[in-house]
């Protein structure tokens, strides 16, 4: 029997703070502004990815995601496995020991341990797994930066999931997309304090895709280059000098208004876009009322394109953040377990908060489906667990 | 005793297609941007406003507005009273023959035809009437764009008010506001058809002040200069013509287009500003799946500092716009009355936009407190019904 050879990573979600909304060239993934974003913990939410390469596989290649095949003939995806299989061939031609990897069909398998539905940046986790998976199958000597330019084809954010801590995603100017890459402002360990608790909310109806909605911000929106030519790249340098010194109140402020200013643009497409509903703006309530209870920014709140507000604290604020949060949405289950079992729900603060914003409190009570307790993590992990048996076969 | 010197005139409502936010000087009222509205009809809408005085008054000036004393110390207020009693002095000091109204203390009695809670742009006929009935009263020739710029410096879009069918506001350049009036694009009878159906939404909290609202936008959103300076500029141009030419595709896209553009700056204002709620989200959505059936835009929303929906259609669209409200909406007293009979509910389209847009239509049968079906109309009619006796009472 020929051999099989595998590889296997997890791979990191990460939620911008400046977001990317917009594409210069949608074929290949080129944005219209560069975006910044923070690396969630994979213990809480991570894909974790084995790719494999046999002569003795079927012919064409395969993914298995979360026990489903997935279609892997669209351009995206055939451009990650073209790039990386090039890669590849490049050190099969320069050392004819190696065996030719880059000839072999790949299978690769998938696993989320969080819903895929329940519109948490998997894509992004998913495709820097992916290309994390294969460069470790194929030995690849590149670095996470030279693999985002891969993954940014796959999914855009992707690239910023390459890394752990504190992301950058260059727009970069070249026409090829050489430059539109990855960096890490700082490793999670710089500023590990970083909380977040994700509110998911449940949504009457998915609203529009985020591949469709940006092209038509870009063409509809009058206020869209004035936010990608100049508010962000404004944002950009103060949110790395904020994330520098650890600067939670430009940090929490930048965030927020990014985030408003994203959904701003949304909503001057035509037709509009929301994607922020009741309970989303519930959650904005609740946190002004936090920040101002504290007299200062210590919870920031920020929305991709869904309904879900994640709010990032510093651990220090737990209490009056977090601990808020339960007390509100007690009978989570994200309330459970290594996490939710050190917040200490904080009865006090909530009688407070219910007399200023009740109707922002009750609306939250109603509409948030899940909670999720993370922070700040590390890049993709490469690892021995293995989601594809000696023989080639998926090991569930 | 001394004679009563009085007169009365009523003033309509006008929604404005493009939006004035934002206030280069909040003193005088004058605006960032040039906006334009339309005048809507005054048996549905109107403030009647009676406006007297004697020397035999108390000294100070006074308003009763809707049975309830009024603070007319206001500064808003004053500059109104200020500079209508300078033009009568004008003409008292040319002509010595005139009594000398402008030394005589006022006495104003004002009632709206609608409820003033609602938020429909009540201040808006509230300065209008006031001004034209001061005018009246005090017999001056000042056209109507010079006393827009009086009624302006009582509440911006009052200067809007004075006149009947289609009305610009200009910004104007100079620093005492002189060239900041309003002159009529178009009267009423030259596009009559104009309906206009408003959906009055109960809100849970009134949203922030528009006063307050708009200087926080100019202060704090990246996105304001883009709309003030180059959205609104253009879209006055293409407004302007849309109505010459009786284009309502132009003049419905470019009215929800401007609406969106607004309050996308209030979502980009720090901290971000919400009118528009879920039911007005539902609103726009009936309003696309209208336009969608009609393969052309045949309805426009429109959106002010609140979450009630104007929905403008003209007259040979009203079963398939009005029509389908009715038959969704059927158990307002809004659709009782002349107007309101005469609409044929129209439950073959609301059977498909059900099928289409379910949620949403239960959002807006759950959410819509009160309809009110109008159109354009004339501006201020001078009447001799009189809010005040001959002996200066009250009638009420």
């Amino acid at each position: 029997m020929a051999e099989i050879y595998r590889a296997s990573t997890t791979a990191p979600v990460n939620i911008a703070v400046i977001k990317y909304w917009g594409k210069r060239d949608p074929k290949l993934n080129l944005p219209t502004n560069s975006s910044l974003s923070v690396t969630l913990s994979q213990s809480d939410l991570r894909t974790h990815t084995t790719a494999s390469c046999s002569p003795s596989y079927p012919s064409s290649d395969s993914l298995l995601l979360n026990g489903s095949p997935q279609d892997v003939s669209g351009a995206r995806t055939q451009a990650c496995f073209r790039e990386l299989r090039s890669l590849r061939k490049q050190l099969e031609d320069a050392d004819s020991s190696l065996p030719k990897l880059s000839t072999f069909p790949l299978k690769i398998v998938s696993e989320n341990n969080f819903p895929t539905a329940a519109g948490l940046a998997s894509s992004a986790a998913g495709f820097a797994a992916l290309v994390r998976a294969i460069a470790n199958l194929y030995e690849l000597p590149s670095s996470p930066t030279e693999l985002s330019r891969i993954a940014r084809q796959g999914s855009g954010s992707a690239c910023r999931s390459l890394f752990g801590g504190y992301v950058r995603w260059e727009q970069g100017s070249t026409v090829d997309g050489s430059d539109s890459v990855a960096f890490q402002v700082a490793p999670a360990e710089h500023w590990p304090g970083m909380r977040a608790v994700i509110l998911v909310v449940s949504a009457a109806k998915k609203g529009v895709s985020s591949t469709t909605g940006m092209q038509t911000t870009v063409a509809t929106s009058s206020l869209f280059t004035a936010r990608a030519n100049e508010t962000v790249p404004r944002r950009m340098k103060e949110m790395q000098d904020a994330i520098k010194n650890k600067d939670f109140e430009t940090f929490g402020k930048t965030t927020m208004m990014d985030s408003n200013s994203f959904h701003a643009t949304c909503l001057d497409t035509y037709p509009p876009i929301f994607y922020l509903n009741d309970v989303s703006r519930a959650a904005i309530k609740v946190v002004e009322q936090i920040n101002k209870r504290a007299g200062k920014i210590i919870a920031a709140y920020t929305f991709d394109a869904g309904p879900n507000a994640v709010v990032y604290y510093e651990e220090q604020n737990e209490k009056e953040v977090a601990g808020l949060f339960k007390a509100m949405l007690g009978e989570n289950e994200g309330w459970k377990g290594v996490r939710g079992d050190g917040v200490q729900a904080n009865g006090e603060s909530l009688e407070e908060v219910n007399s200023e914003v009740g109707v922002a409190v009750g609306l939250l009570k109603e509409g948030v489906s899940r909670v999720i307790l993370t922070g700040v993590g590390e890049g993709p992990i490469r690892t021995e667990e293995s989601l594809i048996d000696e023989k080639g076969e998926p090991t569930l």
